[in-house]
């Protein structure tokens, strides 16, 4: 018996995501590299892998040597660096245990990442209309160029196009804007002789593009899990939702409930488009109108209040940022059961690993 | 050498917010009993005790025990728990070892919790305004009755006015409902009966309005650190902050910035009054307009833009969860310069304990 709240995942529902987007992209003929960032576990990543994901995707290199020190030699380190000294010296000892590739989006950040790990893998980030890191696709060659003559090895060029996580045509738009911000960069560094043969995009909104004919692999991260965003953004539907929080009604008002989920649980994200501070996974009509550390405000349609007492399954607006506050997963067998049919327990073993 | 990013707290600041608040309750002649979850740690609630305080206030069974654990022993949960078998028992062993307190807000959770623990202390919540947990002033009499005949010992009553966050006369409107809905719910057990000694309120927005003659008891939580959320609401100053998260800038384009702390490490609240997703400490002009997991996105005015790879504190808008988002604070001892000098590291003994 686990006490409320916790995070519940529905293995059945997981499992299909998995190769539901497995298979997305082997008929795309992409590399599916999955941004371990959302689970932070092993054994998710484990299945990833037995699915056909060539590797891992992660964001910072604590996060990295989580996933070497349990047996993962793939990683692709799809951040922009600054590498001190110290920084330097934790790269070069991943570099010796595991396949390691990083990024680069500036003359400086490459110069300096040269002088600590000579030789490394690197792919140049370019912006690809989410204006946050990344070169302006123009200036690709620029620093591939630079990077090249510092000693490092470029293999291609990579972005995420995270101004897809937006209403209408947000994400058809900016995985259009992906392909050409990619197909531009490419050609930059062809031009000046250098193959870009890894050419890398794809966030969960995105994928359902993959099929380019640019993009030599893929990057999804929310995909085994989805959340309350993507079923917002018309990714995926309820039933495809594979985690949640599993709470408590502690107070009733009439149609207002008070969950003992809040935001240490599920997170305090929460994009202007969205409905609430999450979902109720049995009730699309309810809606999460204040959210604290402890308590989420629910207020329900008039057929259905839940009891005081009762179990209550909450979706979080953005699963990434649920998973990284537990140190680990209740697993649960059956479909759309979670939390019933206790399977294993999963450790968060990067959570947290933010440096 | 920490890598960034990090917590830093500023010791000398954080000792002078101690003394202060201490020194606040001394002249209204209340109790102090700060509120644990916003820093988890056993170190600076023994600073609690030491400056004064009469116990600590923490907000899940969870807390609770790590606290109990931490040779604590005179505990508040301020939170309408609903109490299963298996919270029953967690609750029976922490009695065993300390002295607890705890919330009823409903007669069906009194019953339940009386069940479960009888002859436990409680106090009776009550709403105040903010519209989360806790009854009607007018219905607390009903409650503190229903309690005591279930078998609860009912000392008093509590509050928690979390809509003084807000901007303008919030803060002076909420305390004053506080002190009324704790007036009105204690002389409704009176009217009853029963010797509402204890009258807890106190939110670090309002505790300057502590000195009623109402209160016997305040309950801040955020004054060790303070948070942008503060600076923006008026309670302090930039100067008063005593805890950062330390950045990097890893990139730099025009007056835009990236930072590497993100979300994962500064949380994502973000009230709709705020001006960002939290401020930078040293440039008070500056705005932080985008935040994802591991990036800040930063506008800084013209006349000063760090430089790539420079070092940046970054002010959380909401202090306890970014706390609760590491496993460690990096405590340094010079005033406003956290992160040089550093003297300890704070296990975050209760850090993701929500259940």
């Amino acid at each position: 018996m686990t006490d409320t709240p916790y995070l519940a995942v529905d293995l059945a529902r997981l499992d299909r995501n998995l190769q539901a987007v497995a298979e997305l992209a082997r008929n795309a003929h992409v590399d599916l590299r999955p941004h371990a960032k959302t689970h932070k576990t092993a054994e998710l990543a484990r299945r990833q892998i037995d699915s056909g994901a060539v590797g891992l995707t992660v964001a910072t290199i604590g996060e990295a040597e989580a996933f070497a020190a349990a047996g993962f030699g793939d990683l692709f380190i799809a951040y922009p660096l600054w590498v001190t000294a110290h920084k330097g010296a934790r790269l070069r000892a991943l570099a010796d245990r595991v396949s390691l590739r990083l990024a680069v989006d500036s003359v400086e950040g490459a110069v300096r990442l040269a002088a600590e790990l000579s030789g490394a893998e690197v792919l140049v980030e370019v912006d690809s209309g989410q204006h946050r890191t990344g070169v302006a696709p123009e200036s690709a060659g620029e620093v591939a160029v630079a990077a090249q003559s510092a000693g490092l090895k470029v293999v291609g060029v990579f972005t995420f196009p995270g101004h897809g996580y937006g209403p209408g045509h947000a994400r058809r738009d900016a995985a259009a804007q992906e392909i050409a911000a990619l197909s531009s960069a490419a050609e930059q560094l062809r031009d000046r002789g250098i193959e870009p043969r890894v050419r890398s995009g794809g966030s969960t909104p995105t994928i359902e593009f993959a099929d380019s004919g640019v993009l030599t692999e893929i990057r999804p991260g929310v995909y085994p899990f989805y959340d309350a965003q993507q079923v917002e953004l018309g990714v995926c539907g309820f039933d495809d939702v594979a985690l949640t929080a599993v709470s408590t009604v502690v107070r009733r008002d009439g149609r207002r409930v008070v969950l003992d989920a809040g935001s240490k649980i599920i997170g305090a994200d929460r994009p202007a488009w969205a409905s609430g501070h999450g979902r109720i996974l049995d009730e699309p009509a309810a809606r999460i109108v204040a959210l604290s550390e402890h308590h989420a405000v629910v207020e329900y349609p008039d057929e259905y209040v839940p009891s005081l007492g009762s179990t209550v399954r909450v979706v979080p607006n953005h699963v990434c940022t649920a998973v990284n506050l537990v140190d680990e997963l209740v697993v649960g067998g059956g479909a759309g059961e979670g939390g019933e049919g206790e399977v294993a327990t999963w450790r968060v073993v990067a959570r947290g690993a933010n440096s």
